[in-house]
């Protein structure tokens, strides 16, 4: 973790912009131009992020945007292929970048805050993968995704596990094995973003949606995402006997007290600042 | 038990209303004016209907539709917050009220007969746990849903579960995390229901559907709907195993034997009597 | 297994057609007139098909068509009551078609080649099963789809496992219990097929996506398919695990190798014949 903190603070100065919106809401923006790739100095960077945003009590929801015209084209093909020549023919190298992106898209699913990804351009293989991965996600349109790792010998395995979480298999299977690119309102079929907005309302309505969220219980919304992600693959019996007992805490916590008390009260909560 | 018959028959007369169709359709209609909230002594109530419905050898289908405008504003929060003041601040109460609301859900989901609900009006919290929870959803097209417990600091964690099993990931967050409401027809694009109708066509609509499914072999309908929850979570080899079991046993049973041969013979099967 | 070659080679000659197309792709068409039902003949002969695929190092990507103008109308009723006066009242007889029909599912699921559907007409019970099992399905905007095992007393718990995972679950159990035909367009927004064209350029469309994907690396295809059944059933958290160890092995093969060169370099890649 030290030659990680000290790699996002030295080398990794400005892949990943931050900046603090209004109201608990912080924009991330993936700045590594022309393609906004995933190198290892990137997703570092990010991992930096998310950490500091999941350690923060006043950080309430992440919007995940990207500079340029395009969202990100996936891993950095170029550093990948630069360790060929190693001793190990790259296995190490590219074990640390596998394993390290696959903890950057955990790291999204765990992160207690919502986050939202803001597209405008192209998607491709990890980068789909990062849209596929946010809570919700919303896209200009003329975005684009694509998951074409078939077209280079290295099948998009990775961005499968969250391609084929948001979307029906045949619809995953069709984009995998095709890596053919979809529109923005194929993606949204398919279920891999929420709404279409056109490209000069995208900020807006994002932070419209990151507003409406950022108003809600942030012990609410930090129960709600981490209980999502516990009871998804769980028989339903199993399911539900976790999540009785989540909303048996829940509602012993203020901010239920303060809310339900509100409503009944026909005021509007304050919520406790955690 | 004792006490949950003894509630059902003394207080909560009139909470569920149950009314015998023809052809072994039986219509259930939540009736706690004006919100039809869940409240303990309603949501026992229906469990009982659907203990009696279970052990009904006469019983094919069963519509579950609500009285007045609004479909279910789901729990009851001011009896929530009336046990706040209990010695241990109402965690005994919570625990039995969510325990029991999830012992609902399960039921529907492990009912022998279909169970369709019928929606005009506004499915809310674990109202719309209710419309996720039944195998088939019809809705007029003023009918609306949503899941806003971030509103008042108590993420809507177990109508999570059934919605999360019935719409993609990405549109089930939307809903939580927003805690917006969807009209009907972003519901059915969701998964949520099956059939949108005008309101003048609603229990027509509904009546059809369960006529048409109380037609069907008994046998078959319990068989399957038991299979169908039992295989959904298994891995595919998994449930492949289970499954073929399933249809080897229903091979062996009368009604497959009648209906096989009345298909064979171009004539109407007749199916036994349970 | 060789009583099934045998069957394979004397008895079911001519019950499925293969047809080598240009470029790796393999035309296999059900051949059972009127209704192309799966008698165990076909199963057998189908699975004998796919075995022999499984093992060619040529054969890139695979498509299952039917003669006539019935896509499949399942099971062989004729012959599973045939064996209703057998000692065992057609015990044996069903466990092992229910099986047999299981293992072609799975072979289909667990062939390293992509498999297509092509559909013009009704695919119905089992062979609506075969067009949600493959990996992709195109077909006629007059090809209708149904699991009608209610009307015959036997529920489609096979057919089940295959349409519960590629469609939601209210759409599933809506064909599974009023066993109603739906039409193209449904099954599109169910999840049953990718896409629908007009008859006339089923064939041409199917070809079309079949030389797309037969023109990707057979490596990265093989361990793509294989990755996507192994990480469907997993919590995220084992799926990622499992999948970064796949793409580090995908790395290190000579086609990843060749591909993402080829794209560095601005020029077509050349796989490696397997």
């Amino acid at each position: 973790m030290a030659e990680i903190v000290s790699l996002h603070k030295d080398e990794a100065r400005g892949l990943v912009l931050r900046d603090a919106m209004s109201d608990g809401v912080v924009r991330l923006t993936l700045n590594n131009p022309p393609a906004n790739v995933l190198s290892l100095a990137l997703i570092e960077a990010l991992i930096g992020e998310l950490d500091a945003i999941a350690a923060s009590s006043t950080i309430r929801v992440v919007i995940l945007a990207a500079s340029g015209s395009l969202f990100s084209a996936g891993h950095d093909l170029k550093e990948l292929t630069a360790h060929r020549t190693d001793a190990d023919e790259g296995r190490a190298f590219f074990e640390r970048a596998m394993r390290l992106c696959a903890q950057l898209m955990l790291k999204i699913t765990h992160l207690p805050q919502p986050v939202i990804a803001e597209i405008d351009g192209l998607a491709t293989a990890a980068g789909c993968q990062l849209v596929a991965t946010c809570d919700l996600a919303i896209c200009t349109d003329s975005s684009t995704f694509c998951t074409p790792g078939v077209n280079i010998g290295l099948f998009c395995s990775t961005p499968m596990v969250a391609v084929s979480r948001a979307a029906h298999r045949k619809q995953a299977m069709e984009m995998l094995l095709t890596g053919e690119t979809i529109d923005a309102s194929t993606a949204k079929d398919f279920g891999l973003v929420n709404r279409i907005v056109p490209k000069q309302y995208l900020q807006q309505v994002v932070n419209k949606y990151a507003a409406v969220i950022a108003s809600k219980s942030p012990q609410a919304l930090s129960i709600g995402k981490a209980a999502f992600n516990r009871q998804a693959h769980l028989p339903i019996e199993q399911a539900y006997d976790y999540a009785a007992g989540v909303m048996v805490e829940n509602m012993l916590m203020a901010d239920a007290k303060e809310g339900i008390g509100a409503v009944l009260g026909k005021r509007s909560p304050e919520w406790k600042e955690e």
